[in-house]
């Protein structure tokens, strides 16, 4: 596994000269002209193109749901692989209406589908074991999960890859993740989650709390990944990690995806300059850990749905990113006046 | 002229349970949920659709460039003018990414096009007089300038129109309008516009308020686009209250648009009942503009461009709340457990 930093003076000044010379003001294409900068030092070519966008979802359950800490029962989880199986959740309408392929990974759902049309099935437990009482899984079933992931992403044909997961009880995973990775308190980084009330917050925090008491060995990434995480953390971990190297754009979701994120980048952090961030979500936490990794946001439109709904909703403004510098007229092209000095 | 208040508590109810019945935690899809409310009340039904979106670019000079208050010479009006009709702006490339129509109409640019394939000929001058001499419009000319706009409105096929403008000159014109009509203070109206320095922005907030102080009399929505206004924004404004009429979906992009609708909103308030704001530009003066409105923008991307590419870019965030609510599955059909209490 080697990412390589994607700095490249020559071709930002090169791209920067191209993105001067279209017909507007310097500048104001604003974030459009950020991200568009960005894909081509990704690709390292002024000459960007999108390909075959994708988004993959995966979908794994917590033990530590035995701690009563979400709002739905953990049944949800695999109910919600059906659905996006019967193309009726959020995240199906929203990447077929952009037309971004979805592939939905089991990486450790509580139930057997047996074999069906659109799931890969890389289930590698019924789920993770309860954090609260021993660590979420060993550190080989963690390897092998980032294993699998890197596996999956190393079969992608497109250039740009979304993310998404599901699993009933990931957002007290993600939150144990990200006290023990960034050293925020856990009080500021439990949230909602699928609609807790107050009472079930402060319950989740305290659960977090005594866990991480009790796992207080565990430091490094990879250890804090093991005694905390979700498969489809680990996963989507490993995925990331393989999509960074193969040089594609990460286009990165909520809270979960982020926190998936936040390992990879603790393990490989040149990561974070192939990563493009979709959006800010209105779980608790999530601005704090999007400042964590130095991350602005595309969209802030109060999402806190997971799936990679946020992924589908940016795609058109990569391809906004990318259309403009390719098809825009240059002021010489289009015998535009340039400003005034 | 008569537009009516989109409130409908029994049809705001019958939204409020299509869209809390979707597989998602209550509220999770954030602003799309409101958006898709907002849309059932403006077309009044609990099926809403969007059809043939356009955007309407309107393009007009302003007499006030003598003052030398823009950082580009006026000829770039009928350049970018030229530029849209071939296709390579800016807005034709978002707009034909995100299969949006594109009109672009001439209501006032100091060139004579001739005939040209894609540009309506709505001409009433060759831009307005100098403000900062005498009023930029008569009182006539300024109504037929929304009388103008009116009829383009009228013959909008689709149901949710885009606002865009070009016209150097512009944002001067639309800084007055806004003090004007806010009584916010000229130094927090005026901005860089396409490209001012920080002397320059002096010098336009001179001119300004040697024009404010020189039309003290003009109090009156009409008198103030008149004195101040350009005919475009008289157009934009006259086809605003027109497709607010028509109960279709208005997308308002930036600084000048939102003026235009400021503009509007003071004739007719229940128009903001059919404004989705596509986004918060960076020129200085439309955040607080749109306080003004009380109005929250789906985007905030750094742009000022204008043109309408901000509506464009905002348009799949429509085309997702009517999605989701179309074509969601709900808990039941689905058979996903509901939330625990």
């Amino acid at each position: 596994m080697s990412i390589s930093p994607t700095r490249n003076d020559a071709l930002a000044a090169q791209l920067d000269h191209a993105i001067n010379n279209k017909t507007k003001p310097l500048g104001s294409l604003g974030v459009l002209e950020t991200l568009a900068r960005q894909i081509g030092l990704i690709q390292n070519t002024r000459d960007i193109t999108l390909t075959k966008p994708s988004i993959l979802v995966f979908a794994a359950d917590h033990g530590v749901v035995a701690e009563g800490i979400s709002a739905y029962p953990q049944d949800v989880t695999w109910q919600m692989v059906e659905n996006f199986l019967a193309r009726g959740a959020a995240i199906n309408v929203l990447a077929a209406q952009n037309n971004c392929a979805l592939r939905v990974i089991d990486a450790g759902v509580n139930h057997d589908f047996g074999p069906r049309d659109g799931l890969t099935d890389r289930k590698l437990a019924h789920g993770t074991r309860n954090f609260a009482q021993e660590p979420a899984m060993s550190r080989d079933l963690c390897q092998t999960a980032l294993a699998a992931g890197m596996a999956l992403a190393s079969e992608l044909e497109g250039n740009v890859v979304g993310f998404g997961e599901m699993g009933i009880g990931n957002t007290t995973a993600a939150a144990a993740l990200m006290h023990k990775l960034t050293g925020i308190p856990v009080a500021q980084c439990v949230g909602a989650g699928t609609g807790l009330s107050a009472e079930g917050i402060l319950h989740k925090q305290r659960v977090i709390e005594a866990a991480v008491a009790r796992h207080a060995h565990a430091i490094e990434p990879l250890d804090v990944l093991a005694t905390f995480g979700g498969l489809e953390i680990a996963m989507m971990a490993g995925a990331m990690l393989k999509a960074a190297e193969l040089r594609k754009v990460l286009l990165i979701d909520g809270f979960i995806v982020t926190c998936a994120l936040l390992v990879a980048a603790r393990m490989h952090p040149a990561i974070l300059d192939y990563c493009v961030f979709a959006h800010c979500s209105d779980e608790n936490g999530h601005k704090q850990m999007l400042a964590a990794l130095d991350a602005k946001p595309l969209l802030n439109l109060g999402l806190r749905l997971g799936e990679g709904t946020g992924c589908a909703l940016a795609l058109p403004l990569l391809h906004a990113a990318v259309n403009f510098l390719n098809q825009m007229a240059t002021f010489e092209s289009a015998q535009v006046s340039e400003k005034s000095e």
